[in-house]
């Protein structure tokens, strides 16, 4: 069992540190909230008054934030972590803040000799009441075995996302995935719902196909993923079908913003000579776009 | 087993023909392709010389066709179906069209005493020759039960949509979905790439969450269709994390066209007051903006 | 004086017929509005019950319609102009419509041997009814010579687009450009407000700048479309200005759906290599985006 | 004349530097490119190691530098500018920084008793060279009276940009206009090319409609800034044109990501039931779509 400093108590820090405490581990918990560092307190934690109390003499700080200046400032800013931390500790944020900002903060946390990784969760705060975070996990191979039984505290599974600052790349990759196809999501229910559809109508369809299944798992192993564009459902096939929707949808007057920008995209990858390719091919064509070099000649 | 005159033997219309002819059909077909007729009377046609040929003496005659122009064409055009169709027979247009075309046509049929439905078709043509398709039937229950026999030589799944017209509105809103998805999808995974992520670390993330299974059946259910906005995830925080992958992507030059549309929707959804609110409020509030009535107070 | 066919009494066609009453000429009208038509007949018309009968023994006839659709209805349909129409008249179809079906309608009347060419307008109804309208001539030099007299009537300047075809397509490249931007103004406006800024102090600085004049007589003559592409300004930092634009406008919920698009294409033309050019350069790098040859080396 | 710390000696501030020099002033410059300060010594400027000594015994500060976080680190880091400068001087921030970091460092540098204003430019490199710059100030009546000798140096024009803050923010709404503006034109004038129109006859109309000219001084002030919404041009129109305008890209592979960003805010605006209102509702729409409170019954 460990003592660990934990800053932050949040709507996912809270569960997470109490959760940490129902796993045996001692904690001294810092947040400007004097309400949420009672609630922890009386489930056991003791009460730090500064970041750099809850850092001193801990074999662990947890780091839970909203963003990445809080967390600078926890760590480097007046009485913070950095100003107590042992040498021999090691900080885990967790918080869902900018890669690049993790990449600077654990270069100069290394430049002063101290430990840091990082590892953002997923999943929701039901989740983290009850235990079953997934923690995407950045840092070495070491750092991730020594804070495994604090993940498993906090958390249903881990992945080993590659090394120092991926597991917030990841993070970050996923939740832009989710967030914009929630938005994506609403615009296809909604107009479906002004041209007199009903939700289980559409998903009786939806769920055996690439609409709701996605396609990392469907459409694209077998085609762009292997390096074979030959169609089996042709670019210039989707792009007509999207201008159909979208010419549906303004007659309607339902707003699709993020269909109207993907058309563009289509329109891009017809530009660029791909029309009878396959329609996975507009994720070579982005690479290509975005400066990447060509996988599929 | 019926006589069926079968007008566009493309890349999905030729094995469907070719799947009828196998369930025991007698065809005639009509193409403007000679070779694509040919190729059908080696399978057992009758080649028909207009789509007024096709047409005479049927009891089915099935539309594949690229544009509603050109259904509107073979059927009312010079030498089109309308001259020879039976009042007796039906019209079954299997083409993906506009639904207002496919209204119109409808409409226009039942005027000169015409039995028209629609049965555009969902997967590739891979599940064309293996007759394997989904058919999304728009018609009365009774015109679906007189089809069925023909569907299920074409393919293994047939969905009642609801009714004349609603067969070709589920195809356009399953296929703006997916194909939007991909275009979504394939900036996903780009900026991926270009933060040094591969395919197989992202996935490994993505298929617990709903960046990977899509919010329809995960996130949806409990939250914005169940009537309950209480945050599990928070639109502000949604909105932020958008943020940070937008700039993360512009910083390293990929274009995220999808995202970035996505990102103006949730400022629309906080600027209603719903930055509190769960962040699957961005379908009541698209609702709307669209105009429709609210269905959560 | 001649006589003339018009055909559409809306809000602009009124007018335009009345000047052409007021320059003398004879007129039959012909409007699915009975009380538009009894308007022109009060100021001098003849009404005609069907547009043949509008077409009958004129020299020109005029058509401004709504839609493609109706324009083609009006010329081919029952009691269309074409059936009436003198092969020595000629047909100016001054609507604004998809320049595609123009091309189309110019063709099939020339194979029918008759004389067709195109004059959409610009400018306000405002405009119409003192007869100051822009007309967009679409046509050989001959036909907008002869055509010229009524267009005295109804406008105050021709611009001569460059032949058939062409004035339809000059209408649509500068209405997408004034109706776009109408929308980008308006997300530039409404951020000034959301943070404190009034329209006079906003326009006492834009007044001065492109964001006020425009590119087209300011950056580009000196830049892209001399073939030169050092940086006055460049493309890293107007990428950059925008990211501040758009977290500012994100943070005060103003949505900016034009603006978010437009860094996605600035993000596009750093990726191809461009960061360190002239702004100027999203002109070249959106045409090599759209396969058109490059211009500037 | 004064003494003046003079730090960020850029495309910009170089030539911003020596024309304050030319005009008579005393500088003592800082920058990392030892080649830069060089340069200004060679005119008669002072090199100054760091910051601090930059701001030692001035009278004004100004600093010219390409973002937020080195303004905040020239001010208050290691030998910066707080470390010397006297409570009698005033700094001046002439950087194009985040509005929401020029509140802060105004406010931090007021906690500590200095005087702060910011003073971002537009126009080129070749208006600094010129001493034709023109200055956005922000900042007190009195601060901008102090500073005016200065802006006269470097600029032709200074605007009184309302108050402390208003300078920067004018400035990126100007920036958001001018830069946004500049993708628009790009995608309006390479559709004209792919549709066979040449520059010239794009010009030769837009240079007499809003295409050419914007809406500010055109369409809005008779209109939507006047409170009188009723349709010289009518929102359903702008958006079928825009709509034509689209397709006919997308047929052509010019992709236009800003345009159809565009077409779904006339969408929104037309879902509120403004379809028949002028065009420039669409300010009026978007307002109320960022939650402000509507200005027009």
């Amino acid at each position: 069992m460990s003592t660990i400093g934990f800053i932050g108590l949040g709507q996912m820090g809270s569960p997470m540190a109490a959760n940490l405490i129902k796993g045996g581990h001692s904690l001294r918990v810092f947040d400007i909230s004097a309400e949420a560092v009672a609630d922890l307190v009386s489930k056991g934690a003791v009460a730090a008054k500064t970041p750099a109390e809850a850092a001193l003499d801990v074999e662990f700080v947890v780091t839970m934030l909203p963003n990445g200046g809080l967390v600078r400032n926890v760590i480097f800013g007046e009485d913070g972590v950095a100003t107590t931390l042992s040498k021999e500790a090691m900080l885990i944020d967790m918080s869902t803040i900018h890669p690049f900002e993790t990449d600077a903060l654990i270069k100069e946390m290394a430049e002063q000799g101290f430990q840091m990784m990082e590892a953002p969760v997923g999943r929701t705060s039901v989740h983290a009441i009850k235990g079953e975070l997934l923690i995407m996990a950045g840092g070495s191979k070491e750092q991730i075995e020594r804070a495994q039984p604090l993940f498993d505290c906090m958390g249903s599974e881990t992945v080993d996302c590659g090394g120092p600052g991926k597991g917030g790349r990841v993070k970050i990759i996923n939740n832009y995935m989710s967030i914009a196809l929630n938005a994506l999501s609403a615009e296809a229910i909604t107009l479906a719902e002004a041209i007199g559809l009903d939700f289980d109508t559409a998903m009786k369809v939806m769920s055996g196909t690439p609409a709701g299944n996605g396609h990392f798992t469907t459409t694209w192993p077998g085609k762009v993923l292997a390096g074979d564009l030959s169609p089996a459902f042709m670019v210039d096939l989707a792009h007509k079908d999207l201008g159909i929707a979208l010419d549906l949808a303004n007659q309607v007057n339902v707003p699709m913003p993020c269909g109207a920008a993907s058309r563009e995209l289509y329109s891009i990858t017809r530009a660029a000579g791909r029309g009878r390719q396959d329609w996975t091919s507009v994720l070579e064509q982005l690479r290509v776009t975005s400066g990447l070099e060509p996988k599929i000649k």
